[in-house]
C-alpha cells in the first residue's frame, strides 16, 4: 500500500496572508499526521491564531501524543490565551502505521468526507470548534488502512464559494463522480479540482481563505521512496 | 517567483526506519524552512536523534526564532540530552520572505550545492556536526531570492552510495548537467534520479539511509494556490 497526501490553499481575494493553516508531521511511531486549523476572521490575527493551534499540536503528536488529546491540549490552550473570545477549527488526520488505521480527529462544524470504494460518506456529526469553552472535545473516527480508502477535508470557505451570487459547491456529488471515473484518482488533481471550481464561483476572487486536503491509501506498490513537494507562489 | 521544493528519502537496506529526518514548517513571519538531521549510527536509535532535533528546530522556527539561534538551540539541547555522546548532522533552508533571502544552515560535513544559472558552486566550509560539544556554532549562508537559483542539501547516504565496490557518485557533475539541460529542471525529477543512481550504485540495497532535498526558487508566476504533496510507501 502507499499513502498519498495532498494539500491546496489558497488566501482570501486581498488579504496578503492566509487564515487557514494546514502542516504535515510525520509520528514518532511511524506514519504522519496533517493539521488543518482556521482561526476566526481572516489575514494576520486569524493566521496567528490557527498558526498557534497547529504549532501546538504538531508539537504534541511529535512527541507521541495521541490525536485525541493533542486536540484536547489544543483548545485548553487557545481558551486559556485568548480568554475563551477566540475560536479556531482543528482537524487532525493520522496515518497510524502502530495500528494500521487512519485516525481522523474534528473540531470542526464542517462535514469530512470519507470514500471507500464505491461508496462516499459525511463524518458529520455535530461538534465544536476550540477555544471558547473548558472541556471541548473533539470527535474521533478510527478505520483499518485499506486500499481506495480517500478522505477529504477542508476550511469554510470551500462551503462559501459562490454565496455572494447564490451558489455553491456541490462537494459530495464532485467527489462521486470523481470515484466513479477513476478508482484511484490523483489527489492533488482532486484538491486542485474542487479549489478552482470553488475559486470561479468567487470570480477568481475568493471571499475567504480556502484549504483543501486529501488523503487516499492506494494498492500502489512502487519503490521504497518517500517523497514530499512544495509549491509555494511569491507575490 | 515561486518556490519548488522536492523531497525524496529512502532507508538502509533491512532497516524499517530510516535515521534522517526531514521536516518542512511554515514560517510565522512568511516562507518556508525544510529542516534534515542524520542521527548517528543507523535504525531506531539514530531516527531518536534526528527526530529530537528536527522537532526542536521546527519548533523554534515556528515561534520566529532565527535559524542560527535554532540550530545552536538544537545542539545544546542534543548535548545535554545525550551528554555529548552523540552526533547529528543538521542543515536547515529557509525561504525568508520577511528579508526576501534564502538562508542556509550547516552543521554538516558535507556540502550544499547552490546552482544560480549556469554556475554551480559547493558551499563546503569546515563545520561539525551537533551534540558532541558546548558552544558548536553553525555556518550560514544567505543570499537573495532570485529566479534560477537552485540549493541541494542531502545526507551521506548519497556519499557513501557505490563505497562498497569502489565506485561513487559525482554529484556536482550530475548537477550540472541537469542544469545545462534545462534552465529550471522539475526538482522531484532531480532529487528522484540522484536517489535512483545512488541506490543503483548500491544494488538496490543501500548501505545507509538516504534523503535528499531539493528546492528551486523559478519565475513561474502560476495561480496563487499553495500546493503540498506526501507519497508514503507502507511496507
Amino acid at each position: 500500500m502507499e499513502i498519498l497526501l495532498a494539500v491546496a490553499k489558497t488566501n482570501k481575494y486581498a488579504t496578503s496572508e492566509s487564515g487557514d493553516s494546514v502542516e504535515v508531521v510525520e509520528r514518532p511511531n511511524g506514519g504522519i499526521s496533517v493539521v488543518m486549523a482556521d482561526g476566526q476572521s481572516s489575514g494576520k490575527g486569524a493566521k496567528q491564531i490557527s498558526s498557534l493551534v497547529v504549532r501546538k499540536v504538531i508539537s504534541l503528536l511529535s512527541e507521541g501524543v495521541r490525536d485525541g488529546a493533542a486536540a484536547r491540549a489544543a483548545s485548553d490552550y487557545l481558551f486559556t490565551e485568548r480568554k475563551g473570545k477566540v475560536s479556531s477549527t482543528l482537524n487532525i488526520v493520522s496515518i497510524d502505521l502502530q495500528t494500521a488505521t487512519m485516525v481522523i480527529t474534528r473540531n470542526n462544524p464542517l462535514p469530512v468526507f470519507i470514500a471507500s470504494n464505491e461508496e462516499i460518506c459525511a463524518f458529520d456529526d455535530e461538534c465544536s470548534p476550540i477555544g471558547l469553552y473548558r472541556d471541548t472535545r473533539p470527535l474521533i473516527n478510527e478505520m483499518p488502512l485499506e486500499p481506495g480508502l480517500t478522505v477529504v477535508l477542508f476550511t469554510d470557505g470551500l462551503v462559501h464559494a459562490g454565496s455572494r451570487s447564490g451558489e455553491n459547491l456541490d462537494i459530495k456529488t464532485f467527489l462521486e463522480s470523481q470515484i466513479e471515473e477513476q478508482e484511484e484518482a490523483d489527489p492533488q488533481k482532486i484538491a486542485d479540482h474542487l479549489l478552482s471550481d470553488a475559486m470561479q464561483l468567487d470570480h477568481g476572487r475568493p471571499v475567504d481563505d480556502i484549504s483543501v486536503v486529501i488523503i487516499q491509501v492506494t494498492s500502489h506498490k512502487g519503490d521504497s521512496v518517500r517523497r514530499m513537494t512544495v509549491q509555494l507562489p511569491l507575490n
